[in-house]
């Protein structure tokens, strides 16, 4: 951040009366410009005891593998980005079982919060961002192409909860994208 | 918004290329400012089965009864940020015992998040942004004082599931703000 987005003067960083962090504030109009993490919204859909992935045809992570989740949009609440996201990325209308994970990335300014959704036709496709999606027995999840560390995390829980057929609430934080090693 | 952050030129609102909503894009640079919902962190406070909290020192809702929380900050946790708001508003150190509620106010684009705390040591005082901190038998919560709607939410959730002893985690939102024949 350059400049005032009110009056497009120049901004500086610095400590505002009775606060204890730097923020960009205008030289000229000294209006605050916070900044806040941004939270992504998803689903792990499933259909027949299988998991819907999306393989990525944008940048990052070209041609990897993900769950459908994307930047929530103002106007909305976390529910319908993660039903829009999964419409939007694999053509498929689910219906949202409950809230499944909530995963901080503080080193990017980002909170992924995953719901359980069911498909509520079987229907799905490839939208825009996806080259293609597929549902995959958890036997199957291709680990090794998998696009980010919370849509790892969020399967590995996921799998596991499948096993003992009970679906709790996950909370969780990744400070760092995981090494290979850590992998379930 | 009127001038584009990065160069300090104006900024138009259209929809770009490959999107379905109005943005902010700069009329010179063509960066798109995206604009996001913003996470509310807070705790429910507890201490000898009552419940902590804050009168406020600060508009809005000066004067009212406030469970601790606000902003999250880029480069914590919800789990870090929930706890910080609390040392900062109640001057109370807590154990976060796990996600309470999760609540989306899409008219205002926030999402307010609420773990279920401890006090460390039963001591608490009022931080600067609050008059005083009062521990609330849970027949004594001051309904027609509360600050917010998702507050009242989250206080009738928590008290119903004191009663049942047991916490599940609760999803909901709000739309507007609620009216008083609503209470519970």
């Amino acid at each position: 951040m350059n400049y005032c987005s009110d009056c497009g003067e120049q901004v500086e960083q610095r400590i505002p009366d009775g606060d204890n962090r730097h923020r960009y504030v205008c030289t000229h109009c000294d209006i605050i410009h916070y900044q806040n993490p941004r939270i992504i919204a998803g689903t792990v859909p499933v259909w027949d005891n299988r998991i819907l992935l999306c393989r990525r045809a944008i940048e990052p992570r070209y041609g990897y593998w993900t769950l459908p989740a994307g930047f929530m949009e103002n106007q909305e609440t976390t529910v319908e980005a993660a039903a829009r996201e999964t419409r939007e990325e694999a053509l498929a209308e689910v219906h949202i079982e409950g809230l499944y994970a909530v995963i901080d990335v503080p080193h990017i300014d980002q909170v992924h919060i995953f719901y359980r959704a069911t498909l509520i036709d079987g229907m799905y496709g490839a939208g825009e961002e996806s080259l293609e999606t597929q549902l995959f027995e958890p036997s199957d999840i291709p680990w090794d192409e998998l696009s980010f560390p919370t849509v790892r995390k969020t399967l590995e829980f996921f799998i596991n909860d499948m096993k003992k057929q009970t679906f709790e609430v996950h909370v969780d934080s990744i400070r760092h994208p995981m090494a290979k090693s850590e992998k379930a």
